[in-house]
């Protein structure tokens, strides 16, 4: 038979807390073929073609980063601790003006390579070059959900709308399903009610979704209710944008009658909490969309504003600030937290069909983490030591769709050397010359 | 020459900003026997009896835990995510009823290795069986500063002054210098004003400091406001506390006067942000602090509230979390959280004659960290980088006293996997048992 056995994990199958146990994963085929609590029979274990000892690893699904801008890693630590519009004025904004499709490529691999090696299996990216995204994914293995970000002002409106049309039917589905395409209208205060509402009828055209960014900041809400009369989620629902899948970065600042429309309307909601504190944006109502039951996701946003992308640090991170932010230390536990960065994200990109969980039928991408280390000892709760304690170092394997792109903490998919090596040149170019 | 010289570093000597740059460094006899910005003379690097090559690594000076109770390890993540009373009568404090002197140098141990894994060589602890906690240090090479705590109540009030004296008496200096001990009246909740005026005295007989919790909680203000009239520093202030070497454990909940008192009399003040978002205190007024020029310093607190003990992670979350409650991106910048970690939590614990900076004279106190991994990369700003995207897994090598600790990443001052073993037969026993 053939397949591949991975043997005495401490399997977090992210289907309910009781599922949490030692047991072996079947997988064939690129999916989950069978999941033995306690351990596969002695028929199986002599059967398969390889078996791979987990033992004192815990093994969950793969890591969903629900929102980010790869290429950024380019722009990791460059010109921070500035105030914001100077930062973005005087550093990124004239370094993204030289970025060429080439550097996107690189700076997406340097992403795509500390993303693998931190336990993240799918990304959902929106940015500039996206073909180059979408390449820099399919040389690598790692499942890509991707948006061209769309600007509904000046010259580029037109383009991005023909451009994006062209990416999805390019792109979608590509690498065997490996790829999604979104449509990737940038925010309330870049396109105009009338740009979005083409936005809309494209993506209902192309029967696809829109990744965009909501109430990032209380100057987003000031200024979209000046302008229009209401608050950007409010706004937002006013044109009809939530009548087909969405997935909404930040939601940040929200009203009672916002955070009741984007749960009903089952609106996918990014949070980024080391984002949002480092740029100062504000903390999310994550406790209360939670209760009222939103479909919650974690996204490490880009490097330029984190500056890492280890959604195990921002699992903790969401835990903590909400804990703080409510003076409540039972706000938003260790394992909906877990939920929040794998099966949250899963449904928020609509993939939760394929991904998410460990269940028999689901493409294997899962990861190991190895909890032989000190600062995971002693072995008391494993939810509560992964997202209290442990890092994205601790990552032992990945597997997307059952091929192993990290084994024993190295990557396998590519040149790491290589690719740190092209990433600094370009990042010399941009941000030096 | 005897000596060794780190080759090609960037050397972050936390003395300012404008040192920081390439170049050699010098260790003979435990101490920094000379720096080389731009890198040593040919008859330095010829005549020494050991190169080490620390291209592509930052070396700074070993980091200060300024506040912890490192045999906590031992109740990591036990029954987390419970409310705050519940979580201390029915499942700390029943296990620590059980402790013995064993467990809490196994556990001390433990935290130990992690902490010099990630980079710390000075800890600043209270705990109970404090000789245990000396041995561990002692057998292992780390830098520590230890109190054994002492509540002010009941039997045990007259035996923590008896035994705070003998075992000032018997480690203070030990180790050649290593090991300093201090008087730890726990709280003002736990010890009365008469009783803290008591441990005042014998800390001047002995020539030493003292290390206490202050302004944790909001309750603990309010509570002491009623009992005696004056929140926690300024009742401190009023019984002559700070006429002493003080060290201060949180700091949290502080008016306008107890600021300025903390700046005025030189307390040294251990800021654990992660402690404080898990249990839920609140916020400190670092930034406001910091403005005023108060001592500061960082502290995981005990492994039972953080979950680790990371101080990179510490600093991160130190400059994340005033900048999301201030609403400020310019609050405490990088530089300075560094400075928290490593001269700040030298002065705070009145050591800043021998460690803390990279400087000529000083111990040999220093560590170096790994930029040379994909989310490091690219080399834009080096404390950028390790303030805001590093992890306690990136360090490489760890000196104390101009002893290598740990090489390339791994202890070489203890057996891990027994540590791990002992301290987690130990965590069954007081839990599970
Ligand atoms: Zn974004
Ligand atoms: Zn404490």
């Amino acid at each position: 038979m053939s397949g591949l056995l991975l043997r005495g994990g401490m399997l977090i199958p992210m289907t309910s807390r009781e599922a949490i146990g030692l047991g072996d994963i079947l997988i064939q085929d690129g999916r989950i073929a069978a999941i033995y609590p306690g351990g596969a029979p002695e028929e199986v274990r002599s059967s398969v073609s390889e078996i791979r000892n987990v033992a004192g690893q815990l093994v969950l699904p793969g890591l969903v980063n629900a929102h980010t801008h790869a290429a950024m890693t380019l722009f990791r630590s460059f010109a921070d601790d500035l105030p914001l519009m100077r930062w973005l004025k005087e550093a990124i904004w004239p370094a993204e003006e030289k970025l060429t499709g080439d550097d996107v490529y690189w700076g997406t691999k340097l992403a795509i390579a500390e993303m693998l090696k931190s336990g993240i299996t799918t990304f959902a990216d929106m940015y500039f070059f996206m073909d180059q995204v979408a390449q820099a994914s399919l040389d690598t293995g790692i499942r890509a959900h991707l948006s061209r970000g769309m600007v509904g002002f000046g010259p580029s409106a037109e383009k991005a709308l023909t451009e994006s049309a062209a990416f999805f039917r390019q792109y979608n589905g590509a690498g065997d399903g490996l790829t999604r395409v979104w449509l990737g209208p940038h925010a309330p205060y870049t396109c105009s009610p009338d740009y979005l509402k083409r936005v809309m009828a494209l993506a209902d055209e192309l029967g696809t979704g829109l990744h965009i960014h909501l109430s990032e900041t209380a100057t987003e809400v000031d200024d979209m209710t000046k302008q229009y009369g209401l608050p950007p989620v409010e706004l937002m629902d006013s044109i009809g944008l939530f009548e087909r899948p969405v997935l909404a970065a930040h939601c940040v600042h929200l009203n009672e009658k916002e955070r009741a429309i984007l749960v009903e309307k089952g609106v996918g909601i990014a949070h980024n909490p080391v984002s949002n504190m480092k740029l100062a944006s504000g903390v999310a109502p994550v406790e209360a969309l939670r209760q009222a039951q939103a479909i919650l996701a974690l996204g490490t946003d880009g490097a330029a504003s984190n500056n890492n992308l280890d959604l195990i640090e921002e699992m903790r991170q969401a835990a903590l600030l909400q804990k703080v932010h409510l003076l409540d230390p039972l706000a938003l536990p260790a394992y909906e937290a877990l939920e929040m960065a794998t099966i949250g994200g899963a449904r928020a990109l609509r993939w939760d069909d394929e991904i998410g969980t460990l269940e028999v039928g689901k493409r294997a991408d899962l990861i190991t983490i190895n909890l032989q280390q000190p600062h995971l000892c002693p072995d008391h709760d494993p939810v509560s030591r992964l997202v209290y304690a442990a890092k994205g170092a601790d990552v032992a394997t990945v597997l997307v769709n059952g091929r192993i792109l990290v084994d024993q903490g190295r990557l396998t998919c590519m040149d790491e050397e290589e690719v740190m090596a092209k990433a600094t040149a370009a990042a010399y170019r941009l941000t030096r010359q």
